[in-house]
């Protein structure tokens, strides 16, 4: 009889993300992966199994099976190792970690890949967006002419007239961001933002401006996972997941209980730091699905680091990577980028690179614990893990 | 400490296959999920987890995250039942299965469900065509005017001239998928097949022609997987999954050692077998993933039924339900129907009807162990299942 065992994190690699256009969708994955494993130090044909994280390649660049392409090009097929696909629109990447985290803890496999992706700037203008609306409700939300932006705007306008929160409270946390990614090479955007440029820029869907707003990004991410026993005999060393949490909510908006609060980030942050053993005052950073700045505020509160409608007041010092609880020290979807189904990996590569003390200028000092929080679309389905030095 | 759990099957639940004008993709779905749930006798919301596979929603129906559209639209998420998607071109069922599989033994669910789904007839003609393009190599086969049948008809010229092989080899397997889908009331096609009308159709790729070909078929499959401790607690019974195999190959077909063996294919089946210690001969039944009929005998021979080349000596009467080794009682994907998402899932609720002695006219008698095969593409991912009664 087996016994469950610990996961570690072995190693991590990422692209740059931004609009890539000299680079392909195989070439992304690829970058990535071969950078994880050879960070990790152990040979691709030591891997079990690769989970390849992507929402939109089967609707924006035609090309499905992805787990099989980056097998394939990375030349893990030749050793036969296993590649699925784990699609969960944009939480596809924290649910590839989460089903490999399962496979390792169970003892099926000792090393599995996550391999996140996206290539967002294949094609253009109105068919972009209409690829991003493959992840609402189609037939009750997209074709009703809703967008994501604009969902997102209804929250915000029902959150800041109920809480009476000002525009400045959204915008601030763009600026942290933008503020953190100006210290990560393989950031989106690295130009620090004011104030003054987060409020006055242009309009998307009232309140939200362009500063509000997630970029389309192309990128990848990669992280290695390994059992105890393997980091042991190897004698590795590595970051743990210590708590993973996954809940669900109603795919389409009109049908949730609230409009500003995501019931499955709730349920999965509570979970995650249930099985983790850990409170939130313990936690050192967070990095979290800032997708559109109005869910930054509510995610703050849903996982339990402010009340509700409370969120603002701790966007000023708090979040900064020097204060009290530093959010997004990557940069976030805003600025370090939202590559759909590499984000979620990508905060595990953060959390790496933070727990090894190799987050250069925004290394944090000492962490303890991070929260690592990524949403499908408006809030369909929510992961929370709970990462740590090993 | 925890232990591995015994995975068993509690309940199937699956929509009739075909072209199904009036039923859409979110209707399939939890038609065949609550049909599963009702068969099972739990509540859904005992529900630890849904598994939603379908491999072109993204592409055909502009719908991803299909795991949430369906946690949405059958009320399980009112219970907040986390759903994500898993993607494996034609074998996403079978790798969703095993991600329950594995989610379940490892002890994190006690219940999980799998509901595959496809919905192939919303769009017509090239784009249809251009939507399953999508499972190939999109850059190195598609682009250059590849489809899945021409792949499939270079490898059955190739395997006739080397082994001698007359077309009528592959014709005969069509007539037993035929034959036994006219007991089976949910499949596509229930019209029984002659050699003579299988000889005599219109030509596809030569030597294919359009009863070689598996049909665009909308439906919907859906199992309940529970755990020993569950099935025990509830007095349930059910069927066991003892063992479970996957394995990889090149995704494009130019990169494999040969055009007519399937690595991913003997490698997963080879590691089903084992794990669930038994051998070729002691298998009762086959459900394999005959997508054209050329794969129907290289996969015979792949799984270990036939030596390499030999395969058409078993397609006279040993295939039949009553011969000595019955393939595809369902109708296979020939005459029940190959709608991708579904097609893998809806070989467990053959094997569930079997063991349950529940097939109806096509019953076989007390059979032992069932092996399930499903395939992506032109067998990039390969999963093999061994399932037998409790």
């Amino acid at each position: 009889m087996r016994t469950l065992s610990d996961v570690y994190i072995i190693g991590s690699g990422e692209t740059k993300y931004g609009e890539l256009w000299e680079k392909s969708l195989r070439e992304l994955a690829v970058e990535a992966g071969l950078k994880a494993v050879e960070d990790a130090g152990i040979y691709s044909k030591d891997i079990g199994i690769l989970y390849g994280s992507s929402s939109l390649a089967g609707s924006i660049n035609g090309q499905n099976d992805i787990g099989s392409l980056i097998a394939d090009f990375s030349g893990l097929a030749s050793s036969n190792i296993p590649a699925i696909r784990v699609e969960a629109s944009s939480a596809s990447g924290a649910a590839a970690v989460r089903e490999a985290y399962l496979a390792v803890r169970s003892g099926e496999y000792d090393v599995a890949m996550v391999g996140g992706v996206e290539k967002m700037t294949d094609i253009y203008g109105s068919e972009t967006l209409d690829m991003v609306g493959t992840i609402l409700d189609r037939e009750w939300e997209w074709f009703m002419g809703a967008t994501p932006a604009a969902m997102a705007a209804m929250t915000a306008r029902k959150y800041m007239k109920d809480f009476k929160v000002e525009k400045e409270s959204l915008a601030m946390l763009a600026v942290n961001d933008h503020e953190n990614a100006s210290k990560n090479p393989n950031a989106h955007f690295r130009n620090k933002l004011t104030l003054e440029g987060a409020m006055g820029a242009t309009m998307i869907a009232d309140p939200l401006n362009m500063m509000d707003c997630s970029p389309m990004s192309d990128g990848a991410s990669a992280i290695v996972l390994a059992s105890e026993k393997y980091v042991k005999a190897h004698k590795l060393d590595g970051i743990k997941i210590l708590g993973s949490g996954i809940s669900q909510d109603y795919l389409a908006l009109h049908s949730r209980d609230s409009l500003y609060r995501l019931n499955s980030t709730v349920i999965a942050g509570r979970n995650a730091l249930s099985k983790a053993g850990i409170k939130q005052s313990e936690v050192s950073f967070l990095e979290i699905h800032d997708s559109y700045s109005i869910y930054g505020l509510i995610e703050l509160e849903d996982l339990g680091f402010a009340e509700k409608g409370k969120a603002s007041q701790l966007v000023g010092d708090d979040i900064k990577l020097n204060g009290a609880l530093p959010v997004n020290p990557s940069g976030g979807l805003k600025a370090k980028g939202n590559p759909m189904g590499a984000t979620g990996v990508g905060q595990f590569v953060e959390a790496y690179l933070q727990f090894k003390g190799k987050a250069g200028e925004r290394q944090i000092k000492n962490p303890q614990y991070g929260l690592l929080h990524n949403m499908a679309g408006t809030g369909s389905t929510s992961l929370v893990h709970i990462v740590g030095g090993a």
